[in-house]
Protein backbone atom coordinates (compact mmCIF):
# COMPACT_ATOMS: atom_id res chain seq x y z
CA UNK A 1 0.00 0.00 0.00
CA UNK A 2 2.67 2.31 -0.93
CA UNK A 3 2.58 5.47 -3.51
CA UNK A 4 5.03 3.45 -5.29
CA UNK A 5 2.63 0.47 -5.47
CA UNK A 6 2.32 -1.40 -9.06
CA UNK A 7 -0.86 -1.19 -10.85
CA UNK A 8 -2.63 -4.54 -10.03
CA UNK A 9 -6.57 -3.86 -11.06
CA UNK A 10 -7.36 -2.71 -14.70
CA UNK A 11 -11.14 -1.69 -14.51
CA UNK A 12 -12.89 -0.56 -18.33
CA UNK A 13 -15.11 1.47 -19.39
CA UNK A 14 -17.86 -0.57 -21.69
CA UNK A 15 -19.76 1.47 -24.16
CA UNK A 16 -17.46 2.71 -26.61
CA UNK A 17 -14.38 1.46 -25.01
CA UNK A 18 -14.92 -2.10 -25.17
CA UNK A 19 -17.97 -2.60 -27.31
CA UNK A 20 -19.14 -0.93 -30.43
CA UNK A 21 -22.92 0.81 -29.42
CA UNK A 22 -23.15 2.67 -32.40
CA UNK A 23 -22.33 -0.21 -35.16
CA UNK A 24 -24.59 -2.86 -33.15
CA UNK A 25 -27.37 -0.58 -32.78
CA UNK A 26 -27.29 0.35 -36.03
CA UNK A 27 -27.41 -3.42 -37.35
CA UNK A 28 -29.98 -4.79 -35.24
CA UNK A 29 -32.33 -1.83 -36.08
CA UNK A 30 -31.60 -1.45 -39.76
CA UNK A 31 -32.69 -5.64 -39.49
CA UNK A 32 -35.72 -5.08 -37.50
CA UNK A 33 -36.80 -1.51 -39.12
CA UNK A 34 -35.21 -1.02 -42.75
CA UNK A 35 -37.41 1.76 -43.08
CA UNK A 36 -35.94 3.91 -39.94
CA UNK A 37 -32.38 5.77 -40.44
CA UNK A 38 -30.67 3.87 -37.84
CA UNK A 39 -27.70 5.62 -37.61
CA UNK A 40 -29.84 8.25 -36.55
CA UNK A 41 -31.97 6.32 -34.19
CA UNK A 42 -28.46 4.79 -32.25
CA UNK A 43 -27.32 8.23 -31.65
CA UNK A 44 -30.59 9.75 -30.37
CA UNK A 45 -30.36 6.94 -27.73
CA UNK A 46 -27.23 7.40 -26.92
CA UNK A 47 -27.80 11.54 -26.77
CA UNK A 48 -30.58 10.11 -24.27
CA UNK A 49 -28.29 8.88 -21.72
CA UNK A 50 -26.50 11.77 -20.02
CA UNK A 51 -29.51 13.27 -19.17
CA UNK A 52 -31.00 10.27 -17.96
CA UNK A 53 -28.16 9.67 -15.35
CA UNK A 54 -28.02 13.14 -14.12
CA UNK A 55 -31.63 12.50 -13.06
CA UNK A 56 -30.05 10.26 -10.11
CA UNK A 57 -27.04 11.63 -9.72
CA UNK A 58 -28.68 15.25 -8.86
CA UNK A 59 -30.89 13.02 -6.47
CA UNK A 60 -34.04 14.29 -8.29
CA UNK A 61 -34.38 10.15 -8.98
CA UNK A 62 -33.11 7.70 -6.73
CA UNK A 63 -30.66 4.80 -8.51
CA UNK A 64 -32.52 2.68 -11.23
CA UNK A 65 -30.40 -0.01 -13.50
CA UNK A 66 -29.41 1.39 -17.06
CA UNK A 67 -31.68 -1.27 -18.47
CA UNK A 68 -34.80 1.18 -17.03
CA UNK A 69 -33.01 4.87 -18.23
CA UNK A 70 -32.87 2.91 -21.83
CA UNK A 71 -36.03 2.08 -21.97
CA UNK A 72 -37.54 5.53 -20.81
CA UNK A 73 -35.40 7.03 -23.65
CA UNK A 74 -36.69 4.36 -26.20
CA UNK A 75 -40.14 5.07 -25.22
CA UNK A 76 -39.41 8.71 -25.98
CA UNK A 77 -37.51 8.44 -29.19
CA UNK A 78 -39.63 5.84 -30.66
CA UNK A 79 -42.54 8.53 -31.94
CA UNK A 80 -40.03 10.53 -33.85
CA UNK A 81 -38.96 7.56 -35.42
CA UNK A 82 -42.54 6.86 -36.71
CA UNK A 83 -42.60 3.52 -34.46
CA UNK A 84 -44.62 4.23 -31.70
CA UNK A 85 -47.54 1.86 -32.30
CA UNK A 86 -44.45 -1.24 -31.36
CA UNK A 87 -45.65 -3.29 -28.28
CA UNK A 88 -44.22 -4.04 -24.86
CA UNK A 89 -43.08 -7.56 -26.35
CA UNK A 90 -40.68 -5.63 -29.01
CA UNK A 91 -39.98 -2.55 -27.11
CA UNK A 92 -38.63 -4.75 -24.30
CA UNK A 93 -36.73 -7.07 -27.12
CA UNK A 94 -35.22 -3.62 -28.50
CA UNK A 95 -34.14 -2.51 -25.10
CA UNK A 96 -31.94 -5.52 -24.55
CA UNK A 97 -30.01 -4.65 -27.68
CA UNK A 98 -27.69 -2.92 -25.17
CA UNK A 99 -26.70 -7.10 -23.77
CA UNK A 100 -25.82 -7.73 -27.40
CA UNK A 101 -23.70 -5.28 -28.71
CA UNK A 102 -20.64 -6.59 -30.28
CA UNK A 103 -17.18 -6.30 -29.09
CA UNK A 104 -14.70 -4.01 -31.21
CA UNK A 105 -11.96 -6.56 -33.38
CA UNK A 106 -9.62 -6.23 -30.91
CA UNK A 107 -11.04 -6.62 -27.69
CA UNK A 108 -11.47 -10.15 -26.46
CA UNK A 109 -7.57 -10.36 -27.63
CA UNK A 110 -6.70 -7.81 -25.76
CA UNK A 111 -8.52 -8.19 -22.47
CA UNK A 112 -6.88 -12.13 -22.73
CA UNK A 113 -3.69 -10.63 -23.00
CA UNK A 114 -4.56 -8.18 -20.18
CA UNK A 115 -6.11 -10.73 -18.19
CA UNK A 116 -2.45 -12.79 -17.38
CA UNK A 117 -0.80 -9.86 -15.28
CA UNK A 118 -3.80 -7.98 -13.84
CA UNK A 119 -7.13 -8.50 -12.37
CA UNK A 120 -10.08 -7.18 -15.06
CA UNK A 121 -13.31 -5.62 -14.50
CA UNK A 122 -15.44 -3.84 -16.28
CA UNK A 123 -16.85 -0.28 -14.61
CA UNK A 124 -18.99 0.43 -16.56
CA UNK A 125 -22.63 2.50 -15.98
CA UNK A 126 -24.52 -0.34 -17.53
CA UNK A 127 -26.22 -2.94 -14.79
CA UNK A 128 -25.09 -6.23 -14.07
CA UNK A 129 -27.62 -8.20 -15.71
CA UNK A 130 -26.78 -6.35 -19.22
CA UNK A 131 -22.79 -6.43 -18.52
CA UNK A 132 -23.38 -10.22 -17.80
CA UNK A 133 -25.49 -10.99 -20.23
CA UNK A 134 -23.04 -9.17 -22.79
CA UNK A 135 -19.90 -10.55 -21.74
CA UNK A 136 -21.27 -14.09 -22.26
CA UNK A 137 -22.55 -13.44 -25.41
CA UNK A 138 -19.33 -11.70 -26.54
CA UNK A 139 -16.68 -13.63 -24.73
CA UNK A 140 -15.35 -10.63 -22.55
CA UNK A 141 -13.17 -12.85 -19.63
CA UNK A 142 -14.23 -9.97 -17.04
CA UNK A 143 -12.19 -11.96 -13.34
CA UNK A 144 -15.32 -9.90 -12.47
CA UNK A 145 -17.97 -7.46 -13.34
CA UNK A 146 -18.17 -4.10 -11.59
CA UNK A 147 -21.10 -1.78 -12.25
CA UNK A 148 -22.30 1.73 -10.86
CA UNK A 149 -25.42 -0.75 -9.70
CA UNK A 150 -22.73 -1.75 -7.28
CA UNK A 151 -21.62 0.95 -6.11
CA UNK A 152 -25.17 2.37 -6.98
CA UNK A 153 -23.98 5.54 -8.21
CA UNK A 154 -23.56 6.16 -11.98
CA UNK A 155 -19.77 7.74 -13.36
CA UNK A 156 -18.02 10.05 -13.02
CA UNK A 157 -19.38 9.64 -9.06
CA UNK A 158 -16.23 9.48 -6.79
CA UNK A 159 -18.42 6.60 -5.54
CA UNK A 160 -17.24 4.09 -8.41
CA UNK A 161 -13.57 4.94 -8.82
CA UNK A 162 -13.32 5.13 -5.09
CA UNK A 163 -15.19 2.09 -4.60
CA UNK A 164 -13.05 -0.30 -6.87
CA UNK A 165 -10.31 0.13 -4.78
CA UNK A 166 -12.04 -0.49 -2.00
CA UNK A 167 -13.12 -3.93 -3.44
CA UNK A 168 -9.96 -4.72 -4.06
CA UNK A 169 -8.35 -3.13 -0.77
CA UNK A 170 -5.80 -1.72 -2.68
CA UNK A 171 -4.83 1.96 -2.96
CA UNK A 172 -6.09 3.81 -5.78
CA UNK A 173 -2.88 4.25 -7.25
CA UNK A 174 -3.11 0.55 -7.78
CA UNK A 175 -6.03 0.35 -10.22
CA UNK A 176 -5.85 2.13 -13.97
CA UNK A 177 -9.38 3.05 -15.62
CA UNK A 178 -9.08 1.92 -19.31
CA UNK A 179 -11.53 4.33 -21.23
CA UNK A 180 -11.92 5.93 -24.79
CA UNK A 181 -13.76 8.99 -23.24
CA UNK A 182 -11.35 11.76 -21.83
CA UNK A 183 -13.81 13.41 -19.11
CA UNK A 184 -14.57 9.30 -17.78
CA UNK A 185 -10.22 9.39 -17.62
CA UNK A 186 -10.52 13.13 -15.79
CA UNK A 187 -12.91 11.84 -13.08
CA UNK A 188 -10.58 9.20 -12.20
CA UNK A 189 -7.57 10.61 -12.12
CA UNK A 190 -8.95 12.98 -9.29
CA UNK A 191 -9.64 10.20 -7.30
CA UNK A 192 -6.20 8.58 -7.52
CA UNK A 193 -6.32 6.43 -10.37
CA UNK A 194 -3.98 5.59 -13.24
CA UNK A 195 -5.47 5.81 -16.47
CA UNK A 196 -4.95 4.57 -20.18
CA UNK A 197 -6.70 6.12 -23.13
CA UNK A 198 -8.02 4.24 -25.87
CA UNK A 199 -8.59 5.54 -29.22
CA UNK A 200 -11.91 4.76 -30.55
CA UNK A 201 -12.12 7.24 -33.69
CA UNK A 202 -15.49 5.51 -35.08
CA UNK A 203 -17.41 5.41 -32.00
CA UNK A 204 -20.38 7.12 -33.26
CA UNK A 205 -19.81 6.24 -37.07
CA UNK A 206 -18.01 6.51 -40.12
CA UNK A 207 -19.79 10.10 -40.85
CA UNK A 208 -18.76 11.56 -37.77
CA UNK A 209 -14.76 10.72 -36.67
CA UNK A 210 -14.04 11.36 -33.52
CA UNK A 211 -11.26 13.40 -31.94
CA UNK A 212 -8.77 10.84 -30.52
CA UNK A 213 -5.45 13.30 -29.56
CA UNK A 214 -3.71 12.65 -26.46
CA UNK A 215 -4.17 14.37 -23.56
CA UNK A 216 -0.72 13.90 -22.05
CA UNK A 217 -2.41 13.49 -18.10
CA UNK A 218 -2.99 10.32 -19.17
CA UNK A 219 -0.42 7.04 -17.77
CA UNK A 220 -1.19 5.65 -21.00
CA UNK A 221 -2.56 6.08 -24.73
CA UNK A 222 -3.26 2.93 -26.85
CA UNK A 223 -4.52 2.50 -29.82
CA UNK A 224 -6.84 -0.52 -29.08
CA UNK A 225 -6.47 -3.31 -26.38
CA UNK A 226 -3.95 -5.37 -28.34
CA UNK A 227 -1.43 -2.20 -28.31
CA UNK A 228 -2.40 -1.61 -24.46
CA UNK A 229 -1.23 -4.99 -23.78
CA UNK A 230 1.60 -4.79 -25.90
CA UNK A 231 2.87 -1.19 -24.12
CA UNK A 232 1.68 -2.93 -20.73
CA UNK A 233 4.23 -6.51 -21.57
CA UNK A 234 1.38 -8.46 -21.40
CA UNK B 1 -41.79 -14.52 -17.08
CA UNK B 2 -44.56 -17.19 -16.70
CA UNK B 3 -43.97 -19.38 -13.58
CA UNK B 4 -42.60 -22.37 -16.01
CA UNK B 5 -40.03 -20.32 -17.15
CA UNK B 6 -37.05 -22.63 -17.26
CA UNK B 7 -33.98 -21.81 -14.56
CA UNK B 8 -31.48 -20.14 -16.51
CA UNK B 9 -29.03 -18.73 -13.45
CA UNK B 10 -27.58 -20.92 -11.48
CA UNK B 11 -25.42 -19.07 -8.25
CA UNK B 12 -23.51 -21.27 -6.36
CA UNK B 13 -22.45 -21.38 -2.16
CA UNK B 14 -18.54 -20.79 -2.40
CA UNK B 15 -17.26 -22.24 1.49
CA UNK B 16 -17.65 -25.56 1.18
CA UNK B 17 -19.64 -26.19 -2.29
CA UNK B 18 -17.10 -25.04 -4.18
CA UNK B 19 -13.81 -24.78 -2.09
CA UNK B 20 -12.40 -26.83 0.20
CA UNK B 21 -12.02 -24.20 3.28
CA UNK B 22 -11.17 -27.12 5.71
CA UNK B 23 -8.62 -28.59 3.83
CA UNK B 24 -7.24 -25.25 2.65
CA UNK B 25 -6.25 -23.91 5.55
CA UNK B 26 -5.37 -26.97 7.47
CA UNK B 27 -2.63 -27.34 4.42
CA UNK B 28 -1.58 -23.77 4.96
CA UNK B 29 -1.54 -23.30 8.69
CA UNK B 30 0.68 -26.58 8.98
CA UNK B 31 3.13 -25.32 6.62
CA UNK B 32 3.39 -21.88 8.29
CA UNK B 33 2.71 -22.63 11.77
CA UNK B 34 3.72 -26.47 12.35
CA UNK B 35 3.44 -26.59 15.98
CA UNK B 36 0.01 -25.85 15.44
CA UNK B 37 -2.87 -28.06 15.69
CA UNK B 38 -4.63 -26.64 12.27
CA UNK B 39 -7.52 -28.94 12.04
CA UNK B 40 -8.75 -27.54 15.40
CA UNK B 41 -7.51 -23.48 14.33
CA UNK B 42 -9.48 -24.27 11.04
CA UNK B 43 -12.97 -25.22 13.12
CA UNK B 44 -12.20 -22.36 15.41
CA UNK B 45 -12.16 -19.64 12.73
CA UNK B 46 -14.54 -21.11 10.76
CA UNK B 47 -16.63 -21.31 14.51
CA UNK B 48 -16.86 -17.39 14.92
CA UNK B 49 -18.15 -17.15 11.50
CA UNK B 50 -21.94 -17.48 11.82
CA UNK B 51 -21.73 -14.96 15.32
CA UNK B 52 -20.02 -12.63 13.19
CA UNK B 53 -22.20 -11.81 10.26
CA UNK B 54 -25.18 -12.28 12.81
CA UNK B 55 -23.54 -8.85 14.31
CA UNK B 56 -24.08 -7.44 10.73
CA UNK B 57 -27.97 -9.37 10.31
CA UNK B 58 -29.34 -8.27 14.00
CA UNK B 59 -28.34 -4.29 12.99
CA UNK B 60 -25.60 -4.33 15.66
CA UNK B 61 -23.05 -3.29 13.75
CA UNK B 62 -23.40 -1.91 9.97
CA UNK B 63 -22.33 -4.02 6.76
CA UNK B 64 -18.51 -4.90 6.81
CA UNK B 65 -16.84 -6.89 4.59
CA UNK B 66 -16.52 -10.68 5.33
CA UNK B 67 -12.26 -9.85 5.27
CA UNK B 68 -13.08 -7.68 8.09
CA UNK B 69 -15.13 -9.99 10.72
CA UNK B 70 -12.50 -12.81 9.41
CA UNK B 71 -9.88 -10.71 10.77
CA UNK B 72 -11.78 -9.92 13.73
CA UNK B 73 -12.12 -13.41 14.63
CA UNK B 74 -8.86 -14.45 13.56
CA UNK B 75 -7.44 -11.63 16.40
CA UNK B 76 -9.43 -13.50 19.04
CA UNK B 77 -8.66 -16.97 18.02
CA UNK B 78 -4.51 -16.36 17.87
CA UNK B 79 -3.94 -16.25 21.74
CA UNK B 80 -5.41 -19.81 22.08
CA UNK B 81 -3.41 -21.32 19.70
CA UNK B 82 0.01 -20.07 20.77
CA UNK B 83 0.14 -17.33 18.31
CA UNK B 84 -0.62 -13.89 19.94
CA UNK B 85 3.00 -12.71 19.29
CA UNK B 86 1.99 -12.37 15.38
CA UNK B 87 2.67 -9.09 13.30
CA UNK B 88 0.59 -7.18 11.48
CA UNK B 89 1.61 -8.29 8.36
CA UNK B 90 1.42 -12.00 9.13
CA UNK B 91 -1.99 -11.32 10.50
CA UNK B 92 -2.60 -9.69 7.67
CA UNK B 93 -1.35 -12.40 5.56
CA UNK B 94 -3.02 -15.52 7.10
CA UNK B 95 -6.26 -13.70 6.86
CA UNK B 96 -5.91 -13.53 3.49
CA UNK B 97 -6.02 -17.37 3.17
CA UNK B 98 -9.68 -17.03 2.95
CA UNK B 99 -8.78 -15.87 -0.80
CA UNK B 100 -6.25 -18.64 -1.55
CA UNK B 101 -8.43 -21.33 -1.13
CA UNK B 102 -8.27 -24.12 -3.35
CA UNK B 103 -11.51 -25.63 -5.04
CA UNK B 104 -12.44 -29.73 -4.57
CA UNK B 105 -11.27 -31.74 -7.48
CA UNK B 106 -14.65 -31.58 -9.47
CA UNK B 107 -15.14 -27.76 -9.21
CA UNK B 108 -13.53 -26.69 -12.18
CA UNK B 109 -14.69 -29.28 -14.88
CA UNK B 110 -17.90 -29.06 -13.60
CA UNK B 111 -18.63 -24.98 -13.58
CA UNK B 112 -16.97 -25.11 -17.06
CA UNK B 113 -20.26 -27.63 -18.19
CA UNK B 114 -22.89 -26.19 -16.57
CA UNK B 115 -21.25 -21.93 -17.96
CA UNK B 116 -22.27 -23.77 -21.34
CA UNK B 117 -26.29 -24.19 -20.88
CA UNK B 118 -26.81 -21.62 -17.84
CA UNK B 119 -24.97 -18.13 -16.34
CA UNK B 120 -23.01 -19.23 -13.25
CA UNK B 121 -22.54 -16.69 -10.60
CA UNK B 122 -21.34 -16.90 -6.90
CA UNK B 123 -23.45 -16.00 -4.39
CA UNK B 124 -21.53 -16.18 -1.61
CA UNK B 125 -21.46 -14.13 2.02
CA UNK B 126 -17.19 -13.57 0.86
CA UNK B 127 -16.44 -10.34 -0.05
CA UNK B 128 -15.95 -9.23 -4.10
CA UNK B 129 -12.40 -8.70 -3.59
CA UNK B 130 -12.20 -12.53 -1.66
CA UNK B 131 -14.52 -13.90 -4.30
CA UNK B 132 -12.32 -12.47 -7.45
CA UNK B 133 -9.20 -13.23 -6.06
CA UNK B 134 -9.82 -16.73 -5.48
CA UNK B 135 -11.72 -17.49 -8.88
CA UNK B 136 -8.73 -16.58 -10.71
CA UNK B 137 -6.48 -18.04 -8.27
CA UNK B 138 -8.20 -21.56 -8.55
CA UNK B 139 -9.47 -21.12 -12.41
CA UNK B 140 -13.27 -20.64 -11.18
CA UNK B 141 -15.17 -19.75 -14.53
CA UNK B 142 -17.90 -17.31 -13.14
CA UNK B 143 -19.47 -15.11 -15.82
CA UNK B 144 -20.61 -12.78 -12.46
CA UNK B 145 -19.15 -12.50 -9.07
CA UNK B 146 -22.26 -12.07 -7.07
CA UNK B 147 -21.36 -11.56 -2.98
CA UNK B 148 -23.11 -10.32 -0.08
CA UNK B 149 -21.35 -7.03 -0.43
CA UNK B 150 -23.13 -6.31 -3.81
CA UNK B 151 -26.61 -6.55 -1.72
CA UNK B 152 -25.42 -5.14 1.92
CA UNK B 153 -26.77 -8.25 3.56
CA UNK B 154 -25.95 -11.80 4.52
CA UNK B 155 -27.23 -14.87 3.67
CA UNK B 156 -29.92 -15.83 4.66
CA UNK B 157 -31.28 -12.71 3.87
CA UNK B 158 -34.27 -12.92 1.49
CA UNK B 159 -32.07 -9.53 -0.15
CA UNK B 160 -29.73 -11.28 -1.63
CA UNK B 161 -31.82 -14.66 -3.39
CA UNK B 162 -34.15 -11.89 -4.10
CA UNK B 163 -31.33 -9.43 -5.34
CA UNK B 164 -29.81 -12.33 -7.80
CA UNK B 165 -33.48 -12.34 -9.24
CA UNK B 166 -33.73 -8.26 -9.86
CA UNK B 167 -30.10 -8.17 -11.08
CA UNK B 168 -30.68 -10.47 -14.21
CA UNK B 169 -34.75 -9.25 -14.45
CA UNK B 170 -36.38 -12.87 -14.37
CA UNK B 171 -38.24 -14.51 -11.54
CA UNK B 172 -37.07 -16.06 -8.42
CA UNK B 173 -37.80 -19.37 -10.27
CA UNK B 174 -35.70 -19.30 -13.01
CA UNK B 175 -33.08 -18.99 -10.41
CA UNK B 176 -31.40 -22.53 -8.88
CA UNK B 177 -28.82 -21.77 -5.50
CA UNK B 178 -26.47 -24.69 -5.45
CA UNK B 179 -25.01 -25.16 -1.96
CA UNK B 180 -23.62 -27.85 0.04
CA UNK B 181 -25.89 -26.60 3.49
CA UNK B 182 -29.39 -27.50 3.53
CA UNK B 183 -30.15 -24.05 5.85
CA UNK B 184 -28.92 -21.95 2.95
CA UNK B 185 -30.97 -23.67 0.26
CA UNK B 186 -34.06 -23.87 2.54
CA UNK B 187 -33.71 -19.65 2.87
CA UNK B 188 -33.51 -19.65 -1.26
CA UNK B 189 -36.38 -21.99 -1.44
CA UNK B 190 -38.52 -19.90 0.95
CA UNK B 191 -37.99 -17.22 -1.81
CA UNK B 192 -38.96 -18.70 -4.77
CA UNK B 193 -35.51 -20.27 -5.72
CA UNK B 194 -34.94 -23.80 -7.23
CA UNK B 195 -32.38 -25.70 -5.06
CA UNK B 196 -29.67 -27.92 -5.51
CA UNK B 197 -28.00 -29.83 -2.50
CA UNK B 198 -24.46 -30.77 -2.92
CA UNK B 199 -23.22 -33.63 -1.16
CA UNK B 200 -19.52 -32.24 0.53
CA UNK B 201 -19.28 -35.41 3.31
CA UNK B 202 -15.71 -33.95 4.09
CA UNK B 203 -16.01 -30.35 4.51
CA UNK B 204 -15.10 -30.01 7.97
CA UNK B 205 -12.36 -33.25 7.36
CA UNK B 206 -12.12 -36.58 7.61
CA UNK B 207 -12.16 -36.98 11.11
CA UNK B 208 -15.82 -35.43 11.16
CA UNK B 209 -17.72 -36.94 8.13
CA UNK B 210 -20.87 -34.87 7.56
CA UNK B 211 -24.35 -35.75 7.02
CA UNK B 212 -25.17 -35.65 3.37
CA UNK B 213 -28.39 -37.32 2.94
CA UNK B 214 -31.18 -35.96 0.81
CA UNK B 215 -33.35 -33.79 1.71
CA UNK B 216 -36.89 -34.07 -0.73
CA UNK B 217 -37.33 -30.25 -0.68
CA UNK B 218 -34.41 -30.03 -3.21
CA UNK B 219 -35.05 -29.48 -6.81
CA UNK B 220 -31.61 -31.63 -7.61
CA UNK B 221 -29.77 -33.53 -5.11
CA UNK B 222 -25.72 -34.51 -6.34
CA UNK B 223 -22.50 -35.90 -5.30
CA UNK B 224 -20.52 -33.08 -6.74
CA UNK B 225 -20.61 -30.42 -9.52
CA UNK B 226 -19.60 -32.80 -12.52
CA UNK B 227 -22.61 -35.01 -11.07
CA UNK B 228 -25.08 -32.04 -11.04
CA UNK B 229 -24.19 -31.28 -14.86
CA UNK B 230 -24.60 -34.84 -16.02
CA UNK B 231 -27.97 -34.16 -14.02
CA UNK B 232 -28.81 -31.28 -15.91
CA UNK B 233 -27.62 -32.16 -19.56
CA UNK B 234 -24.71 -30.35 -19.49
Amino acid sequence: MTLTAPISILVFDIFGTVVDWHGSIVREVSSLYPQVDADAFALAWRAGYQPAMQRVRSGEIGFVKLDALHRGILDDILPRFGLAHLAEAERAHLNRVWHRLDAWPDSVAGLTRLKTRFTIASLSNGNIGLLTNMAKRAGLPWDCVLSAEVFRAYKPDPRTYLGVAEVFDVSPAQVMLVAAHQDDLDAARACGLATAYIERPLEFGARRVKDVSPDAANTWHARDLVHLADQLGC
